[in-house]
C-alpha cells in the first residue's frame, strides 16, 4: 500500500498545504465516502455539506477557500490535483509487453518495441503499430492500419482497413473504427445501390473513444477526429465527419454525414446532429439537442430543433401555462364580445 | 416433439382448466399465429378480437374471464403461466460444460464445476468463475473479475478488470462491463486530462444485460446494478451510477455519471438521465424522456425536460392549437383597440 | 493506377458526354476536393458554387444541366453513375477464399465453395454458409445458423442460434443478430420472470446492417428484415419487429417490440418507435421523431409524440413567440378590465 504524508504530496504537486502536514494519506475517495487515511477534493459550494461532514484525513480545496477543520492542500484547480493524486495511488491494469503465442500477426505487419498484443488478436497485412502500444486480447486490425505510439486498444475493438490512429489514443471495448459509411443511391425501382466507401478514418493523438462507439470511414477522403477530443460510449459518427480539437461528445451522441465541428465543443448525451452542418468552435449543446442547421462559434444551444439556450429555457418555462392560456384567451374573447355588444347598445 | 394434455398442464402449473382436458398441446404461439395443437394466452381486452378468431387448441385466460369456445387454463397471471409453458416446450441452446482447447485460461484463474468456456475465450489472471457458468466463444474477461454461479455470458462480451458479477446473470453479445468512466479535468490550455477510473462495476444476481450495452466502472468506488434489474440493448450506464432492484431499462436508455435510481423503476426506450440526479422508487419515465432533476417516488414522467405525465399530455394536446391561438390573440388585440377608440369617442 | 478516357467511361456506363472526350480520368472526388485527373458529380443546385470552382477534370451532371467549362458525362441519375465510377476505380479490401487454420469450424457445419473464414472464427454445429461468403476474423456464429451466398460478415459480429441470413447481405463489425428479446412477466413480489425467447431473426437478401446494431430474435416466430433494407450503426430492433423492403434506418434508431413497418420507409437518426405500432409504406420520419401510434402510408412525420411534418413545423415556428404571447394576453386582460370598468361608469 502506498503512503504519503500530506506535506510530501504538497511537494510532489507543488501546492501549499495548511494544517498538519504530517498526516498520512493512504488512499483517495469522494467527500461522502472518504474514511480515515483518505484524501478527497472540494470544488463547488454545491457540495459544502459533504465537506463539513467528511471523514477524510485531508482535502484538496481551491486557493481562495477557507476551511480549517482538516488539513488541506490548496490548488488553483483542485480537480486537476485530485486526478494527479489518483494517478499516484492507482495502478491501472495493463498487460505486459509481448506478443501472445495465439495472436495472428501478419508477417508483413511492422510491430514496434515493447508492444503488447493479446491472445487471439488478428493483425492484418501491412499493419504498422508504434512502440509501447497495448493491444488487449481479441482485437481485429484489418490490413494497412497505422497506429502511433503508446496507444491502448481494448478487447473486441475492430479497426478497419487503412485507418490511421495517432499516439496516446485510447479505444475502449467494442468500438468500431472505419466501418462503411451509410451511403446509397436510390434507383428508379425503389432499390438502393451501395456507394463504395473508399475513404478512411483518421484519429489524431490523445483522442479517447468509448465502448461500442462507431466511427465510419469516409465515402471519399477522411473522417477526422482531431487531437485531444474525448468521445464517450455508444456514439455514432458518420462518414466524412470532422471533429475539431479538444471536443467532448457525451454518450449516445449521433452525428450524420459530412458535418464539420469546430474545436473545444461540448455535446451532452444523446445529442443528434444533421448531415452537412457546420458547427463553430466552443459550441455547447445541452443533452438531447437536435441540431438541424449551422451553429455559430460560442453558441450554447438546446431543443429539437435547436435554438439558443435562453430562448429554449423561456419556452419550456412557458409551456405548462399553455393550457390555461388557451382557456384565458377564450374567456377574453367572450368578454370582448360582451363589451362589443354593450357598446353597440350604448351607441 | 413434446406433448401434454391440457389437464396435465393444469396439474403441472397448478391451474384450473375448463372444457376438454384431453386436448393435446404440442406447441405455443400467439393468438394470431396459433394453429391446431398450440396453446396461446389472452390477457388484455385489446386483443379480444384475436381471441375470438384464434386457431389455438387452448388458451390461458385470466380467472375472471368468460370464454367457452375453446378449452382454457385459468390463471391469476396468464402471461406468467404462458412463460412457464414456453419454458416447458422450448429448450434454449446452451453449450455443454467443458473448456474448449483453444480457450486461453490463466493458470491463476479459479474455474468452478460444470463450467462451459467456449473457443477463443480469454480468461485473465485471478479470475473466479462459479459453478455451472456458461461462457460462449470469444469472450474477454480481464484479470480479477469475479463471476457467481449459473451466469451466462454470450460471445464477444468484454468484462473489464475487477468487475464483480453475481449469480444467474445473463449478459448478451457485445455488452461491455467495466469500461473506463468518462471523466476528465479541463486544463487552462483547453486540453483535457484523464481522471483515472479506479473503481469497479458490481452486477448483482439475476440481472440481465442486453446486446451492445455499456456499463462504465466507477471513478472511485462502484457502479452498481442491483438484483433482478433488466437492461435492454444499447443502453449506456456511466460511472458511479446505482440502479435499484427490479428496475427495467428499455433500449438505448442513457444514464449520466453518479445518478442514483431507486428500485422498481421503469424507463422507456431512449430515455436520457442527467448526471448526479436522484430518482425515487417505482418511477416510470415514458420513452424519450429527458430527466434533468431529482424525481420523487412513484412519479410518472415524460417530456424534455421531464414533467409530470399529465402536465405533459395537456401540453402536447394544446400545442397544435398554438398557431391559431397566436392569430386569435392578434385578432382580439385589434378588437380591443377598436373598442378603446369607440369608448374614447363615447367619452 | 487505373486510367480511363472520358469517352471510355461514357461507353461503359452508356452515357452521353460533352466536351473533350479524350481527357484522362484517374480518380474520383467531391467537387470541393477534386484535383486534376478526377471526375466528380453534380446533382443539386445547392452545390452550384462548388461546381463553378471545381478543379475536377470532368463532372457527371444531370441530363438537363447546362455547363460547358469542363468536359461532362450526362446522366439521368448522376449519383448512380458516380457510384458506378467509384466501383470501377476502387477495390474494396476483402480477404481471399479459404478457412484460416485457427478458425473453429464444426465438423457438422456445411461450408460452400470459395468461402473465406478468418482467424479465430467460431462456426457452430449445423451452420450452413453458402458459396462465396466472406467471414472476417473473430466472428461468432452459433449453431443452426443459415447464411446464403455472397454474404459478407465483418469482425466481431455475433449471429445467434438459428438465425437465417440471405444472399448478398453485409453485416458490419460488432453487430448482434438474434440476441434474446426483452420480455419479462412481472410477478407479485415485484421480480421479473424471463419469457423464453424461442423465435429467430430472418435477414433477407441485400440487407446491410451497420456497426454495433442489435436485432433481437422473436419471442415466438420471427423478427424479419425484408429484402434490400439498409440499417445504419447502433440501431436497436426489438423482438418480433418486421421491416418492409427497401427501407432505410439511420443511426441510433430504436424500434420496440412487435412493431410492423411497411416497405420503402425512411427513418432519420435517433427516431424511436413504440411497441405494437403499424407503420405504413413510404412513411418518412424526421430525425428524433418519437412514434407512438399507427402511421398511415405516405406520411411525413416529426416531433415527440409524432405529428404531421407541416403541423410540427407550424408549432416550432410558433414556440419562440409563446413568452410574448403570455405577456400580450395579460396585457389584453388588463385592457379589457379597464374597458369593462369604463363601460360600467358609462352605464
Amino acid at each position: 500500500m502506498k503512503k504519503f504524508k500530506l506535506k510530501e504530496l504538497a511537494k510532489i504537486f507543488n501546492c501549499a498545504y495548511e494544517g498538519d502536514g504530517e498526516v498520512v494519506i493512504t488512499g483517495v475517495a469522494s467527500l461522502e465516502k472518504a474514511k480515515n487515511g483518505d484524501i478527497s477534493f472540494f470544488e463547488s459550494p454545491k457540495y459544502r455539506e459533504f465537506l463539513e461532514k467528511t471523514n477524510a484525513s485531508a482535502v484538496i480545496i481551491p486557493l481562495e477557500e477557507k476551511f480549517d477543520r482538516l488539513p488541506v492542500l490548496k490548488a488553483k484547480n483542485p480537480k486537476l490535483i485530485f486526478a494527479e493524486v489518483l494517478n499516484l495511488f492507482f495502478e491501472p491494469y495493463l498487460p505486459k509487453p509481448g506478443i501472445h503465442p495465439s495472436a495472428s500477426v501478419s508477417s508483413k505487419a511492422k510491430i514496434g518495441k515493447n508492444v503488447s498484443i493479446g491472445a487471439y488478436c488478428y493483425i492484418g497485412d501491412y499493419v504498422e503499430i508504434g512502440d509501447n502500444c497495448i493491444i488487449f486480447p481479441l482485437v481485429s486490425i484489418y490490413p494497412w492500419v497505422k497506429i502511433g505510439e503508446e496507444t491502448i486498444i481494448h478487447s473486441l475493438v475492430s479497426i478497419r482497413e487503412k485507418s490511421v490512429i495517432g499516439n496516446k489514443v485510447i479505444i475502449h471495448n467494442g468500438a468500431v473504427i472505419g466501418s462503411d459509411g451509410f451511403g446509397y443511391v436510390r434507383k428508379e425501382d425503389g432499390c438502393y445501390k451501395k456507394i463504395p466507401q473508399t475513404g478512411i478514418v483518421v484519429i489524431e493523438d490523445e483522442v479517447e473513444i468509448g465502448a461500442n462507439t462507431a466511427i465510419d470511414r469516409a465515402t471519399i477522403g477522411e473522417t477526422i477526429i482531431r487531437k485531444g477530443t474525448k468521445i464517450d460510449n455508444l456514439v455514432q459518427i458518420a462518414h466524412n465527419v470532422e471533429i475539431g480539437e479538444n471536443s467532448v461528445l457525451a454518450g449516445q451522441v449521433g452525428i450524420a454525414g459530412s458535418t464539420k465541428i469546430g474545436k473545444e465543443t461540448i455535446f451532452g448525451g444523446q445529442v443528434g446532429i444533421a448531415d452537412h452542418v457546420k458547427i463553430g468552435e466552443r459550441v455547447i449543446a445541452a443533452a438531447k439537442t437536435g441540431i438541424t442547421k449551422d451553429v455559430p462559434n460560442n453558441s450554447f444551444i438546446a431543443g429539437i430543433p435547436h435554438t439558443d439556450i435562453k430562448t429554449w429555457r423561456k419556452i419550456y418555462a412557458c409551456l405548462p401555462q399553455l393550457y390555461d392560456l388557451i382557456k384565458e384567451v377564450k374567456n377574453l374573447k367572450s368578454k370582448i364580445e360582451e363589451l362589443e355588444k354593450k357598446l353597440k347598445n350604448t351607441d
